[in-house]
């Protein structure tokens, strides 16, 4: 697997079929969010209006539950989203954003992994750890841990929902409990970029609902975001320019890029 | 009409004037449409709060009901808002956002237009089909239908609220049912910019606040849209550096551009 | 106080410590509040919804309460912050967007004060005056006044709240209704950028989380951004890449650029 031609197949497939993706997310991440959605080649579409669940996830390619700001109709509508994609068999991807940070968000958390079994669970070593119950000092939304901090708690959020769990970092791990991908791409001015990882996250859902192998698909769209940050950083004066470069690479990444930068193993 | 001086009248008269526009709108496109807004000279206000609406229409040039996401309490916002703009003789713009993709969404676009009476309606073609009432594919908030495919469908939804209908795509159709203008101007990366749709219709709105002729006001705010996009993208490396360019244009743009670049006709 | 080296403290204070800001704030300025805060070295976590408040409150460094759009839980959620944020004693900066535009901001403005005591109090000159109940004339969330035209409201609102006050402008004001300092920096292209008021407050927060002396980091705050806004301007084309250079030299800023380009007085 150190072989990175699977990233590229995945983005090629995004591009050509324009996946329709459904989020339930916050509003400091969604402008950027549906950026990175369309400069990939995917479509973004977003609500948390409750009534409107079932028709969006019936047309949409994949489903992400992003827990961002729980108020209002959000958590209800998160429910509802995350068992419509699994009565529709659209793969559901979760980004449990601060879990740990309050109660409240970790109220949510459980009562959605009650109400559906997501495919991919994608997060920062600080949420990951929390969100499989070991204790562990959280920053609000931001990591204190690297993800390979987070290793045996992915390795047993993955065991425990039979899913694919990804932990973002300095490098990004991939595991699904047994496998493990790790990505040793990015740059370290990309966490001053707010909501950067929720977009990683909508990302992972494009090539989902592209990509048969989950392990493939997460580990592609995790690839494409940290290559484009990379390559980005080198013109960055600081984290905005670098934000503007990230998404004009999304658009228009070759895979010359993508073979000479991608340090995968697994 | 292939004179272009309206357009930059309309433009020099929105600067001088700086119009307040009330936008009831998601928050996926609300921070581009406010940027939109005070680039072109015009002063950007939101809110989807019921309770402030009768103020903020009182001292608004121009309102717009942007479906967006319509949940909590932005579709009661929404009515209020369209009632209020006729009441005060406010010009109304409204923008069906997905129309189509769900039933909740077309149930909201009816009650609007049961509440309210909009001066001018600006979608893309899959929503100005959907809200006309015929049958046609939509995917999400992008539109799988050029312009001139929902020319029909714009005349008749033009003669049947008497207003005017303004269906973007590569070329933007302006109608009031019986008199038609086109704009042959933009660039295809131009939909690759969430919320860019949402911005020509707050522009639509800043346009006619000021201008006297809607027909002239919907055809100037999308040619001086369309002719950013077409000049921006020649420095862009992708769809973020097109939205900057694209602001900073809406900023600087002078006569001899729109006079250079304008393509209308009708 | 013409000696600018205590903004140079503040700053560097903010990013050797890195403080938690917790904001409930409105989802046009969200995404530029939190750039702005990871810019200058702060972590930002954004709710409005009010269970979690108390949660969010005990692990921040500092609160804003920004008016924003007051719907939904959002007043709710600003009550309970600023309540928490007194209890708790951290410092609460309050931001009154579009104080004085409807009946219903003012309602919010007065409940807010009444359950809670801001440390800092910073809005546009027209926000100032009609928060301290002097008439004037509103443009929606855009000034009509400069700061100096606010003087005297800024002064009696900060004796009668016991509070520094801060009104920004061509020239920003901060008082603590005895002193005065002044910042002679910025560029008149600033307010064409949608929320970089709101994001003063918010780096004023971050500020205040680290700088003992309150004076000090408000007017340490507003003048980094000012500065950013003076130097970036110079190369900006218009308002987006000069919003895009702003956010980069928060991230770069030295000490050199503030002693060369500060201009304070007081």
């Amino acid at each position: 697997m150190s072989d990175a031609a699977f990233v590229w197949r995945g983005l090629k497939k995004v591009r050509m079929t324009g996946p329709l993706v459904l989020s339930v997310t916050n509003y400091v991440a969604a402008n950027l969010n549906a950026n990175g959605l369309l400069a990939v080649g995917a479509s973004p579409v977003m609500t948390h209006q409750p009534e409107e669940i079932e028709d969006l996830v019936a047309i949409s390619g994949a489903v992400v539950c992003n827990m961002g700001i729980p108020a209002g109709t959000l958590p209800e509508a998160l429910y509802k989203a995350g068992a419509c994609a699994n009565t529709l068999s659209k793969p559901l991807v979760f980004d449990p954003v601060g879990a740990g940070a309050s109660g409240y968000r970790n109220l949510v958390c459980e009562r959605l992994l009650q109400a559906a079994s997501p495919d991919v669970i994608r997060g920062n070593g600080s949420e990951i750890i929390a969100l499989a119950g070991q204790s562990g000092a959280t920053k609000g939304v931001d990591s204190t841990h690297g993800a390979l901090e987070a290793r045996s708690a992915a390795v047993g959020l993955a065991k425990q929902h039979s899913c694919v769990v990804c932990v973002s970092g300095e490098t990004d791990l991939v595991t699904d409990g047994k496998r493990e991908i790790l990505i040793r791409n990015g740059h370290p001015m990309m966490p001053r970029i707010t909501g950067l990882g929720c977009t990683a996250t909508a990302l992972v859902a494009a090539f989902a609902a592209v990509v048969e192998d989950t392990m493939e698909a997460v580990a592609g769209a995790m690839t494409v975001l940290a290559i484009a940050g990379e390559i980005a950083a080198k013109q960055a004066a600081g984290p905005a320019s670098l934000q503007t470069g990230i998404i004009d690479l999304l658009y228009t990444m070759t895979n010359e890029e993508i073979d000479t930068c991608a340090h995968i193993s697994g």
